[in-house]
This record gives structure tokens, sequence and C-alpha cells, in this order.
């Protein structure tokens, strides 16, 4: 048995497809946001990121890092402990009021990351309902698969936001069996949003669950930044609102908010929450900060949004192969692996501009694209150097500009029905 | 579907076994560890907390605090992204670095915590490897049988620390399958050491690949804070090392090291560590600062095991049931639930020391124990205050004292075949 043959060929088989991922080693630069230094080869230099999910760029913020290194000052690196045994510090449970406060729920239980929070709250709940069906959006994000995967429970994958489809399977199901919906608010990838109402509609008809990923939302959607179900004032509609404080809070860690029992239940039947170290309080407290700050201002939610929809607008007018987005979300589409990758590259090199190229498994072969995040720090100057770095990337390597433009042929179906597997990472 | 009622009554059915779990909030205390602000319905009172797996109190060290601050300062809160779209910052990148040399191993990969190292490294792993046969030892840790479990390849359950066991399971597998020998090096709950050597040698006489987590042993054993496999010279005969950074370390985050065929394996396919935003730089920067220093001074790891060894034998002399442990784990049979729940509540409000009460599942029924961690900063007095009001518990509730003590009786088959079933939390 040659393991190491085993592994090389395994990473052998990514560069032959042209996926193989090389991760730029950056350092961010508080106060001068979106810039970082870039490190290559031994040498260093500053460039402008453009593809981070820091997304109102609350990671610079003076008060959320003054929360940070006041908490460490006093309480230290570390929680030293599983929730259980002495990690419960008094920063994180102030954060668990703090987000069920957001969310308008009875409780809150936060985990070490979004993932975990999706992948053991989902199984942890599946497995105590008995015999219970999921029904799952066709483009949910790899930690709500593991999730569901990991319950052991039967699953119906619904069409992408398609209700006929998730009704068609509610009906078949048996009305007396537990079901459980997942789903997500803003998938992250195309940037569109899921009927959330009609979902919990839906729910209440055919007497299920509803669990909502609002990852790519919280902070960002809503007058206290409870994201998607907060601005469309549906929270108490859907049952476990999940969110991750490693976005828009700028910070780490991800939770689940629902009512008291099933956050209990959570707590006390879940590995993924049980079996680990908690979050530092020096986390806890920065999270808590910027939760706390976006409760209130506006300010950064107005910015987000201006900035994300000029930039769609002046790559739109420049003939760029902008997908369709609601959100702040703003996809250019490439439409092939390697050119993704080299247009990167170029970007990188030749304009120092930095977004990483987003490639199957993470998006579905033939929809590779350049996935673009303007935060409030990225101004019209910015926007307008990224215009026109795109735009000699594209001319040099020859990519398609959107159809109606003259410079190049994209198939149009291409950027309208996009589809995204596995999204974030 | 009662829904809310399932939850109920999955949590009532904790109360009436006696294992419902109430989290201490408390507020450790930099310069004054092990102290703490334990505060509990509306009142705040200081606690000498017995129980912190912040083995070493780095926690509270002032170079990690200042490493960690610093880099907030100069970077941000957050790391604003997955490892692959924009989150590889540079103080993960040295990270990894120093872990790699920390175990001699060609390569690193970070994590956001050991529980999500182990279930996906153990996982891809075990899914890259075609038809794999996972051997594992039956007291592993529950991150670990997690991943097992997902994995989906078949397993075979060894024995706690059972060499001959193994052997027999490893004679019984085809010779031309590919095998998997998961275990730990330190058993939390209990203490005891595995024979790393000589499982290396099973290893190699049936080609099989070997995975250790030594969540807790690194930073505490070694000349440079390796681990087990560092104090007995073993690296080079694991194939793969993981281990935590949030116990001796003082930080959060988990890791592996191996070959690096095997972590650029894992780096490209495993989704719990693709799919999730990556350890900000603030914590890479602590975790590093305070391996760096553990890998030179051998001051800490010496009070340590004085001060482990000082507990031992105070608590032993005194009749205590003090669990036979190899390292710096104290564990106290007490065998009742709701007794050890008792001691550690009276523990708490009568002496102002916290040890949390360990019950089934996190051992098994009948083993229910307190598990105690002495730390550098358990100076002699405060042994000697422990034992005190330890004594005062004992003797109040009438839990059994050891075997051969005057005052009461407890089965020594109980205190020498100690079992675990999934550890830590
Ligand atoms: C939809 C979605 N859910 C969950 C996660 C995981 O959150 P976290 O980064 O906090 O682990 C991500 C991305 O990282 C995501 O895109
Ligand atoms: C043996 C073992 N492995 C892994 C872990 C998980 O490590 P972490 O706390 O970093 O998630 C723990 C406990 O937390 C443990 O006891």
């Amino acid at each position: 048995m040659d393991y190491r043959g085993i592994f090389q060929d395994a990473v052998d088989q990514l560069h032959a497809e042209k996926r193989y991922r090389v991760f730029a080693n950056l350092e961010r630069m508080v106060g001068k946001f979106p810039r970082a230094v870039y490190r290559s080869g031994g040498t260093a230099r500053e460039v402008t990121v453009w593809c981070s999910n820091d997304y109102l760029g609350m990671g610079q913020n003076d008060m959320v890092i003054d929360a940070l290194c006041t908490a460490a000052g006093k309480m230290g690196s570390g929680a030293g402990g599983t929730r259980n045994i002495s990690g419960t510090n008094h920063p994180l449970v102030e954060l668990e009021l703090e987000l069920a406060d957001l969310h308008g729920k009875e409780a809150a239980l936060v985990f070490t990351s979004g993932f975990i929070s999706n992948e053991a709250s989902i199984s942890t709940i599946a497995r105590l309902l008995p015999n219970c069906l999921i029904l799952s959006d066709e483009l949910n994000h790899s930690s709500m698969i593991e999730g569901v995967k990991r319950s052991g429970s039967e699953k119906k994958i619904f069409r992408h936001n398609d209700l006929d489809h998730l009704e068609e399977l509610l009906r078949a199901a048996d009305p007396q069996r537990a079901k459980l919906i997942v789903f997500e608010s803003v998938y992250s990838m195309d940037g569109d949003i899921a009927p959330i109402e009609a979902i919990a509609d839906l729910a209440d008809k055919y007497n299920a669950m509803t669990y909502i990923d609002e990852v790519h939302a919280v902070g960002m959607y809503g007058s206290r930044g409870g994201g998607i179900t907060d601005r469309d004032g549906l929270s108490d509609r859907i049952d476990i609102i999940e969110g991750t404080l490693a976005k828009a809070f700028g910070a780490l860690g991800g939770y689940i908010t629902g009512s008291r029992a099933v956050i209990d239940a959570v707590r006390s039947y879940a590995p993924g929450f049980i079996f680990t170290t908690a979050l530092p309080p020096a986390i806890a407290a920065a999270a808590t900060a910027s939760i706390r700050h976006l409760k209130t201002s506006q300010d950064e939610r107005t910015a987000h949004q201006r900035q994300a929809q000029a930039t769609k607008e002046i790559l739109s007018s420049a003939g760029f192969p902008v997908m369709p987005s609601e959100t702040h979300i703003v996809p250019l589409l490439v439409g092939d692996p390697e050119l993704c990758k080299m247009a990167s590259d170029r970007l990188l090199d030749v304009h120092g501009i930095y977004i990483q190229p987003i490639n199957y498994p993470t998006v579905p072969r033939g929809t590779e694209r350049l996935r673009i995040t303007p935060s409030p720090f990225h101004d019209d100057q910015l926007i307008g150097e990224l215009c026109s770095a795109l735009t000699e990337v594209w001319n040099t390597l020859g990519i398609p500009f959107a159809t109606g433009s003259d410079e190049g042929t994209v198939k149009s179906d291409r950027i309208v029905k996009l589809t995204v597997s596995k999204a974030g990472g």
C-alpha cells in the first residue's frame, strides 16, 4: 500500500483539472482596509482585496478591536475549557443574550464557527426528531450538507428556491412525520435570496420546522442587522436562525437562535458543541461590540449597499458579464477554470488587485467566476480602478464580455441560470 | 407533530438522569490565574478554578496576550474569509510553519478547533484511501469518533490500549487493504498514555497508517513541547500528529502535521477545512507566541508536573480515591452522578472552589468523577486548601474514601478499571 502515492495522486488530479488551490498570503492593515500586504516568493507588496467576506469592514473597527484587546488583557487569550468544563466565559454568556435579542428569539447558542454550527445543529435536531424527513435546498452550503448527511435522516433535495418542488415533496410525505426544511437566505455565490415568507407558509401548511442560514445576511440587512428575516419582518416565522460572527461582524464563530427548548436540546446533545473548547472571551467581546454597533448604526449598511450597487452599475455599463444578484455580491462570469485562474493571477500581478478565482466544486463547472465583494471602504476611485484593470485583463485574455456588448459573446443562459453546489470555500 | 414537546422531552430526560448540565459563568483574571469571577443569580464572587485545560496558564502569559493584541491592532479582529478566499493571513502561515517544525514534519494545517481538525482529517484521509479499514481505540474522543463515522469506512474498535487486540484485528484484515490506526497519546479523563512505540511497530508490521491525537500533551511533554511523541522520540514513527492550540497553548484552534502529500490532500479535500472562515490573525499570532515560548522554556512544564504530583500525593495521603494517572490529570472517583454534582456544588458554594462534575456520557456511568487539573499556578497553599475543602465535602456528603483508608469504602476495581467513552466535554 503506497499511502503517500495515493495522497499525491489525489492532489495531482486537482492540478490536472486546473483546480488546485494556492492560498494567497495576506496581511490586512487596520485603517487601510481593503489594502493588504501580499507575500509571495520572498517579496511583499500592497494590494487591494476585492473578495473579503468582512463585508462591512468591521474587522478594522476601533471599538471592535478595543473590545477584543480589553477582554484579552483582562481575561486572557483563550477560554481554557469546553463550555461545560470551565470554558463558559462571561463575554460568551453576554454574546448569546445579544444574539437571542438580535433575532427576537428566546435563546442562542454560540459555536466555534458557522460551519460547525450548521453541521452540529442540523444533525442534532434531525436526530432528536423521530424519523425526521429533511427537505434541503439543492444549493445549500457544504456545512449544511454535512449536517444533513451526519444526521442519517432521510433527505429530499428541492430545486433551488423552487416553491412548487418543495410543496410537491411536502405533500408527498406522511403528514404525521417530522419534517425539517433547511435553506439559506442569501446564497453567497450568486447573491440571490430565498422566498422566505412563502417557505414559512408551506412549513405552516405541512407542519414542518424551518432552519435558515443567514450567514451572508446578518449584520448587513434589517434595521438592526438581523438579516433578511429582520428586514422582511419574518424572524418569528422561522424556527431556527443560524448565522456567523466571522463575516459582516468581523470576528469568528457561529450560532443558532430559536426557542429555549430547541437551543437547550442542541446544547445538551450536539457533540460539535459539547466536546470542543469554547470561543475565547476576547473573540466573544469583539463580536458583541460589533453586533451592538450594527444594531443601531445604519451607516455601514447604507454605504455597503451604495458601493455594491455602484460596482454593479459601472461594471455592467462597461460590458462585463455581471451575474444578476439581488444583494451586495457581485459575481462576474468567466466560465472556464483556467481562464478564471489566469484572470485572477493577472489582476494580482499586473494590477495589484486580489480577487480569488471561484472554481468547481465551489460553483458548478462552466460557471467559474470572479466573485467581487465591495465593502463600504471600496470607494468610487477604487471601483474605477477595478473597472480599468478588469478591462485590460478581459481584453488581454480574450474573456467574453456580456451578450449585447461588442467585445465578445457569452451565452446568456449561463449568466441567468446559475447554480452552485457547495458555496463559500 | 409537537416539535417543542420533543425537544423539551429530550432535555427533561437529562434532568431525570441527573445529568442535565449547567454551565458556570466564569471570568478569569489575568495575573490572578487560577482565580476567576463566578456569576450566578445576580451575584458575583471570586473562586479558584481547578478544572481548566489551560494547563500551563499560557492564557495569561504577557507575551501571548501582547502578540494577540498587537496582531489585532495591526490586522484586525477577524480573518475576513475562508483560507481560499482571502482568509490566509500571514500569522496563520507562520503558525503552520511553526507547527510543522514542532513535530518535525514536512507540513501542518490549522483548523478552527481540535474537534474539527479530528473530524475533518480522519474522515478525509479515510475517504481518500480506497476501501480503508479504520482501527480505533475504544476510548477515542468524540471528535475522532465523528471523523470515523463521517468517513463511512469500515471500522474496528480495539480495546483501550490493548496491543494484542489491535494486532488480532490487523492480522485478520486483508494485507493489501489500506489501514488507518487512530488513537490518542494522553487520554484526558483518566490520564493514561498509549503504548505509542508498540502501536507504531504494529503499524509497520501490517503496513498501516497511524494518526495520533496529542491534544492533552502538546506544550506539556517533550523538551520542545511536542507532546509524548516528542518526549519519547517517536514523532517520525507516526504519520499524522494532531493537536490543539486551545489547551496548553492557551489560544484556540486545532491542527494536523504530517507529510506534504497528506497535508495537501486534506487541505484540498476536507469540507471542514475548506468551507469555513480562517482563524483570525490575532489568535494565530497568540498561538505562535505560546508555541515558540514553550519550545525553549522548561519552567512551565517543570512546575506543572511538580504541582500535579504534589496534588496527587497530598490527596492520596488524605485518603481520597485518586484514580491512577501517569500524567498531569488528577481524577477523583465519586462513582455516582448526583453525588458528583452535589460535591461540585458544595465545593463551589461553601469553599469557592470550582471543579466541574464529570458525568456520563463524558465518562461511563459508575465512574463519575471530579477531574482536577493543577497548573503551575496552583501553588502548595491552594493545594492545601483544596484538600481541606474536599475533606469537608467528602465527609458531609458521605462520599467513599479510597479502599484502605478508614473513612469509607470504594470498590478498587472501579478505581483501577476506568473507561471513558467520549472524553472532554
Ligand atoms: C452559507 C454559509 N454557511 C456557513 C458558512 C460557514 O461559516 P463560518 O465561516 O463562520 O464557518 C459559510 C462560509 O464560510 C457559508 O457561506
Ligand atoms: C482528545 C481530544 N481531542 C480533541 C479535542 C478537541 O479539541 P478542541 O478543544 O481544540 O476542539 C478534545 C477536547 O476538547 C480532546 O479532549
